[in-house]
């Protein structure tokens, strides 16, 4: 769960509300899912309806960018999904780094589902000399202190934060001082950083606190 | 990001929309950091500015729940603290199952922030010779035929998916026949379950998606 998912309805400063784009996140996973099962169209309703949205919410949504559908078909689902892509930014290649490579990084190199949504991990850095050198899933594990040339000569301007807490802020420093402008934060820490720099924390346990709640709600439902 | 925290605002059914629930969370972490950093009492439009939210949209998300804030004094935190737990049924320990015991798995074992929000991982199951009978972060991995076992005798009521995308469904299924009422799935795909199992996708792609998003405008504005 991020930040940027929680939208104020009171909030109307942005023009598109941040909860919009988290939505397109879902739409754009739904669309991948249509084709992968060979399905070319789908309706508003339709789309709406597996993911737990009306009708007119989606066709709100996809108003904020232009006009997607056409009468009698609805939307194309190829097209949408690049559409959506186009919006998001991601119809391109983006190069990460990801910074910390103890139990989380690691597993975060083998997540399949970055690549597969064009974030491709082009390197890995930590401070320790345990893993400096080793190889994850193809990347050697280089010192934070070429983080600067990796940026630079890879092109890098995301990079994902998966070091322990303590040593989060001191990481943070570098990465900002690289001339990144995004974390993906995992490290069970709020980060300090310059306002150019944007940041999404993951918390897992926020996921789960979800799911608590809803588990709870259906057992107090049963009694 | 989860299907929870997506709330349509043209969907007036739920009475408490789910977004409120998933501020819940996000109210709950900040007032956890403020009692860290001693401070006993919080202002709506404080707790609000902090996390980008407007001190009406504070105040209408406690009203859901009833009377919590002092007037002259605000919020009291530990006493915030205890009603939101309250509310989201974490006043008390989750004995949790993990499903799934490779990189990713390996990795959610040694995340803090569940133990630390009332989370307790019991027990770890797989179904690969490799790991059953390794110990990981102080748990043996046990064999998922096990699993029914393990649920009836720790009152387990929660299981973290985190299997290959090809090995989720049958996993699910497993689950879902040991007694389990909710999923927090890693696994990369959807899940079929019958109602009354909560389940929360969990998809990194999309925070990742997010923060391409807010990147690409930034970079767009100082163009």
């Amino acid at each position: 769960m991020s930040i940027l998912s929680q939208n104020s309805e009171d909030d109307k400063e942005p023009v598109v509300p941040k909860a919009v784009i988290s939505r397109l996140s879902l739409y754009l996973r739904e669309l991948q899912h249509l084709i992968r099962d060979d399905q070319q169209t789908i309706s508003s309703s339709k789309l709406g309806r597996v993911l737990g949205f009306t009708a007119a919410q989606v066709r709100k949504d996809f108003a904020y960018f232009g006009q997607f559908g056409y009468p009698g078909i609805g939307y194309r689902c190829e097209e949408l999904i690049g559409q959506i892509k186009k919006i998001l930014g991601t119809d391109r290649i983006w190069p990460v780094v990801l910074v910390g490579c103890g139990n989380m990084g690691q597993a975060l190199l083998g997540y399949r589902g970055f690549e597969k949504q064009g974030f491709h991990v082009v390197a890995a850095v930590d401070v320790d000399p345990k893993v400096i050198g080793k190889q994850f899933h193809g990347l050697t594990v280089a010192h934070i202190d070429t983080l600067s040339t990796i940026v630079i000569q890879q092109n890098v301007s995301v990079a994902i934060l998966a070091v322990p807490a303590k040593a989060a802020h001191e990481a943070a420093e570098l990465i900002v001082k690289s001339g990144i402008n995004g974390i993906l934060n995992f490290a069970p820490a709020t980060l300090n950083v310059p306002k150019t720099v944007s940041t999404v924390e993951v918390d897992l346990a926020m996921e789960l606190e979800q799911l608590a709640f809803s588990v709870y709600q259906n057992q107090d439902d049963s009694n």
